[in-house]
């Protein structure tokens, strides 16, 4: 029995302006979440969500994502023990979005690459535009192969 | 003539690894771009970038993104005065999200409904599930009819 209630999107204004929780997912069933380390700020990564992973989520205070590579529900940590603990869940004007304000447990990485943000490399821009990608991040915080063994890699070209 | 250069992605290593920026646009060539106020780390809003958007984002240093519900390019601001000034881009793993950290002109507000950030409602969480959206700003920073007139609402059902 769910707590959860996905109300009927039925005006711009109930949408923008109201209280109903009426998140629009997208035509292949997923909205994207913004997941930031809510005591630094720093955005850790993008994931997606269908219902089931936004209703998990919001439900048990742990961040849940679909895996559009694997096509499965994925509770984030499940494999590396860094679970993202939810402090704050806020949605857009439109409800096609979600932002994650959370405490990553053990070393704090939610990068499957070993970095602690997915978003390791900088692309320099105006008078730099088409240099190298920049690494902010100098070390990896765990070896990917010893938390995720030969599991398939997500990254898909 | 451009600068910047979109590399083809090759493997895996060079794409997560690597220092070529090799973006992945979607089927519908965009990728979602996650937007931050440089200052407090707010998330200011979440948009999508086709490969133009991505590129005069870069070059120039101001934001631009497509509208997917209006199917063009948008140069944020145009209409409002509110211009996002890139301080730092970031990309991610597989190099199919983006990171802007901004500053905004003017109010410093991005949201189309009048609101600082779009993310201005929290979605309770854990023992209150299922409660009702809260509003986590409290007024708004403009006027949206005085500033967009008559333009469509973006937002859709």
């Amino acid at each position: 029995m769910s707590k959860l209630q996905f109300h009927t999107r039925q005006s711009v204004e109930q949408v923008e302006e109201g209280t109903d929780l009426a998140p629009k997912f997208g035509a292949d069933g997923v909205l994207p979440c913004i997941t930031t380390d809510a005591a630094t700020g720093e955005v850790l990564m993008l994931g997606w969500m269908n219902a089931e992973a936004f209703r998990l989520t919001i439900e048990t205070g742990e961040a849940h994502y679909f895996s559009r590579a694997r096509g499965v529900l994925w509770h984030k940590g499940a494999t590396s023990g860094l679970v993202q603990k939810l402090v704050e869940a806020r949605i857009d004007d439109d409800q096609d979005a979600l932002w994650l304000r959370v405490d990553v447990t053990g070393s704090g990485a939610s990068c499957h690459v070993g970095y602690r943000s997915c978003f390791y490399r900088a692309v320099p821009h105006g008078a730099e535009a088409g240099a190298p990608l920049v690494y902010v991040e100098d070390h990896k915080t765990f070896d990917p192969v010893a938390v995720y063994g030969d599991a398939p890699n997500p990254t898909q070209l």
